[in-house]
């Protein structure tokens, strides 16, 4: 089975664009460890095979030690090829029980949904199949030219009410949300422009992590 | 190790678009299979992951026991989430090493190669691999708009001597070509266009693999 679930609160999504290229996202990474981001998940659609396995090993060094997992969006023979933690499917990716399988018990897979009823159908796979929903987007965005209409927080709540498996916030998500976020039942905030791209990713994460505390009650840490 | 040699003398790489469709495809597959193609590549690009395991699906249950193999270009976990027989990189997919460990030791992994320095670095690999190079493209095509400069007869014949690898001819490869294939000393002519959208894809099949054999000094078989 999987080991301690990771502290999904500030989950990095990686844009290479956004970030302003490969090297970019490295630092953009090595800046969020040391200020509180939970997990990593490297995102590419626009990289080949070839550069996607680069950046990943390249993002597990900059990783190496701190016990944030990186997870890799849709390539699961990248994320095996590389030894990352775990993947992340969409609804057009690999099936996730052909996920799991490929990947083992012991690595995290993701599951995108974007309705409640495909909430309601990642909880009918198998049980151990899927261990986190990137549930979203929150609000339309362009990270994603092709995702499905924002579901909001409401819709967000209905989807977190449809499922026990644990559901991050994802679509344009800011440290001003982690209040929407931890009422509705959320785990965690996936941000991709809230660090990406930001004058200062560090600051821009201990700014998340501290607002994802703060949600929460609790004594805010500096 | 790797089993029987498939026959890569007619190794139909699939076009969705060429075909006109995923149907279209499967279709083409059906014809071909009773016609002499000796091994099946799929490859589509513009698919995504859930569309490409579906017809690599519908590809598979066309070829059920006929010995035909399907390999899957770039995507190894496709190749292993639906039991297809090999896997096919490029030289800006997974690194061979990191496929051929995904894959085990008993699948078909080929590997695209366009210079003769690349055909050397392919024979430092540790052996088995990659159990075949696909060459080319022999003359420029439209198939691969990204593809590398045409290597023409005479490079298609230094890559063929530089290494041990079996090696197939692509790149707008007709049935004409199947004397200078051999003379070379390739093992197959990989065609796309030559099958995918042609009027009659079994006839067309039947073609070039009459072709090979008559460039071979066999009896022609009808």
């Amino acid at each position: 089975m999987i080991g301690a679930a990771p502290d999904w609160g500030v989950y990095l999504v990686t844009d290479t664009a956004q970030c302003g290229g490969p090297q970019a996202v490295a630092r953009t990474v090595v800046a969020a460890r040391s200020a509180g981001v939970g997990a990593v998940q490297l995102r590419d659609p626009d990289a080949n095979t070839r550069e996607l396995a680069a950046l990943g090993r390249a993002l597990l060094a900059a990783l190496s030690g701190a016990g944030i997992p990186l997870i890799v969006n849709d390539r699961v023979d990248v994320a095996l090829a590389i030894g990352a933690d775990g993947a992340h499917v969409g609804q057009r990716d690999l099936d996730p029980v052909d996920a799991r399988r490929l990947l083992g018990p012991d690595r995290h897979l993701g599951l995108s949904v974007e309705t409640v009823d495909q909430a309601r159908a990642a909880g009918r796979l198998p049980p151990g199949t899927v261990n986190l929903l990137g549930v979203g987007p929150i609000r339309a965005t362009a990270s994603k030219p092709d995702a499905a209409p924002a579901t909001g927080w409401d819709g967000f709540a209905r989807i977190c009410a449809a499922t026990s498996i644990p559901c991050v916030a994802i679509g344009r998500v800011t440290a001003a949300d982690a209040g929407q976020v931890r009422a509705a039942g959320g785990v965690g905030m996936a941000v991709i422009s809230a660090i990406c791209g930001q004058p200062d990713p560090a600051e821009a994460t201990r700014r998340l992590r501290r607002a994802w505390r703060d949600a929460a009650g609790e004594t805010v840490e500096r």
